[in-house]
């Protein structure tokens, strides 16, 4: 049988030893699993920044177990769960839509069970770190062999959190798009796939014009960082194959006063 | 014979390599090792901090090799050390107090030896990287099998430097603590376990007054931060079962000006 | 066979989720090998400052593949590489100049392939995100045993990028050193070696006089920083032995106005 692989994807920060004990409940119930840090530096309580990172993720993680915890609500009655993905995959974590985009990304939620009273998590449960002592264990027993099914009480997967994303629309050849997430850099990830342009008069190599916030700006429709001067505002399409907006070494966020939800127009010049 | 496991847990910050060249170290001496890090962001130089976080992670690890590097004396006199404890479990690190708390937790120190001049460390050892070259080494042969004997100097395990931490008093039914440790989202723990609370007039569910620096601030003894709204003060049992102050959406230490040994007066209503 | 390992060295930063898609990606293509981080630390495109981290580092990792990536010209027409060096051990990154320091110290580059084009890179590459489509999965490959002849198309090693450093002069007993790198706390290592001194008059335990951007600053050159009161300024063997400046228990950079070339005159008193 291949290594067992559990990733781990959470707001807990890179400062602190909660995602450390979680690593090593992963390796006492399952000794000898890979586990793969995605990464613990979503912004605290993030929930949506959480789920688009799982989602654009996933597809360059080895099939395995794949815990998430962003938990805003952790404490209160918020399931816990576990979902077995159309292609095979395991999501573990709060049901608060934070596994939502990833598991519609692998293929759909196939069968889901509630995990918050798991035989294989790890009594007395605290009130504040259900990584360590629900996701973590229950995930590992999953990597090690346990059947889904054993690890939880059945739950209907229609029942799971869905998590709403803003949706970009066309006015004439103009896009009205969304800051949906926005990196250290100030770079702004925007609701806006490759499939959204067709028929926009949006085009690679093109200008356009930006307005946010009642403020508008040139930009180029580029490939790359590099194909615009310094200072200059260019759109292009990330590494998840998301339209965003950037300024070479500069930061797009703050030159546009973006925050998440900000609409941002993409006209066509 | 199962994986070899070495945990780390140090101050180097996340940032610089000094945690990575101590995994490559690890991985020369002992391929295929389980490498565990605990944590790499204690507080510089804050033994006390790196010796509660080492006791309250290591019941989630699996038993292993323990390094442990919070080090302001390095390159002076002090003494570097392996303890086996109780439990088996193998501490590595300098003998400042570090490793006492964790070493008392796992049954006590059986065993040490001072490894300052083992013949599994690296040569030449520097002055200021003995994470490198003295504990990174000799933890990770300990961890692929060398007996401890063999590492290093035998050493009367009652020579081993002891961290003091303060104590609680009572007072009536109200109770004299003190800031052990404040975390980054300044939540501070107290010097209070559980045992110490029979007795006094504080209860799960009730209402309290707690009193630093001069002024007192209404409070609740809670589950969960949820339980009482943004902005308010509580006072609860943290993941490591001390108790500890929050304030709901904020920050504790900051509100009460509390800093490390600040006294605390916990008083029933 | 032992387990193949892979190193990584990026300017990713420790927060995002860049480095954890680089594990996973490696993780798919060579199922169990054993991933270390160097840092992902490295200041935002400071292609000096990580050759030399890869260079100071190699040393005590394991030989394997070692993945480096800081790349202000990623999209552009740099080349992509992967070299085989004298000792046998192979790096993968970009050719700015990045693997040079390491490929001279690990026996010079035997070999090297250019992995623009590799057969072994994620389809489509993108055009900001070349650790996760070229360089990771590449150096998987060759990590789980391909052939390096197999992974690009040849390379003359001597069209290699060579980064030049500046070096130190001798004026009578006096050295004028350069500040190479400076790191988080203040610590300023100089471009001398152990081999650059005997000849000048400076010497472990005596006295000198540091001069900066015109003002002159009484040293101590001892072996470690606990050797000088809180306050005062030290000249010392870092853990790379490299010559370095600090300020015990202070910032060296800050209060000698340093930034990376900035001239240092050391003159012995």
């Amino acid at each position: 049988m291949s290594t067992p692989v559990v990733t781990l994807l959470t707001d807990y920060g890179v400062e602190s030893e909660f995602a450390g004990i979680c690593r090593g409940v992963i390796q006492r119930v399952c000794p000898g699993a890979t586990v793969i840090d995605i990464t613990h530096g979503i912004a605290r309580h993030a929930i949506r920044d959480g789920a688009l990172v799982l989602r654009n993720s996933l597809p360059f993680m080895p099939a395995g177990v794949h815990v998430a915890v962003v938990d805003p609500q952790v404490g209160s009655e918020r399931r816990s769960v576990a979902i077995r993905c159309g292609d095979g995959r395991i999501l573990v974590g709060p049901d608060n839509g934070l596994l939502s985009l990833a598991a519609e990304a692998s293929g759909g939620a196939l069968e889901a069970i509630d995990i918050s009273r798991s035989e294989h998590r790890l009594e007395p449960v605290s009130a504040t770190f259900h990584g360590r002592d629900v996701f973590a264990p229950v995930a590992a027993a999953l990597a090690c062999g346990v059947p889904l099914a054993e690890a939880g009480d059945p739950l209907d997967a229609s029942e799971l959190a869905v998590l709403e994303l803003p949706r970009p629309r066309r006015e004439g050849d103009q896009l009205i798009a969304h800051a949906l997430m926005i990196d250290v850099y100030g770079n702004v990830t925007l609701d806006v796939r490759h499939d959204d342009l067709p028929g926009t008069g949006l085009a690679l190599g093109h200008s356009l014009e930006v307005s946010a916030r009642g403020l508008t700006h040139p930009a180029t429709f580029t490939g790359t960082f590099a194909d615009v001067p310094a200072g200059d505002l260019l759109v292009y399409e990330d590494a998840s194959r998301m339209l965003a907006l950037a300024v070479n070494r500069g930061d797009a966020a703050t030159t546009l006063a973006l925050a998440p939800d900000s609409e941002v127009r993409l006209a066509p010049l």
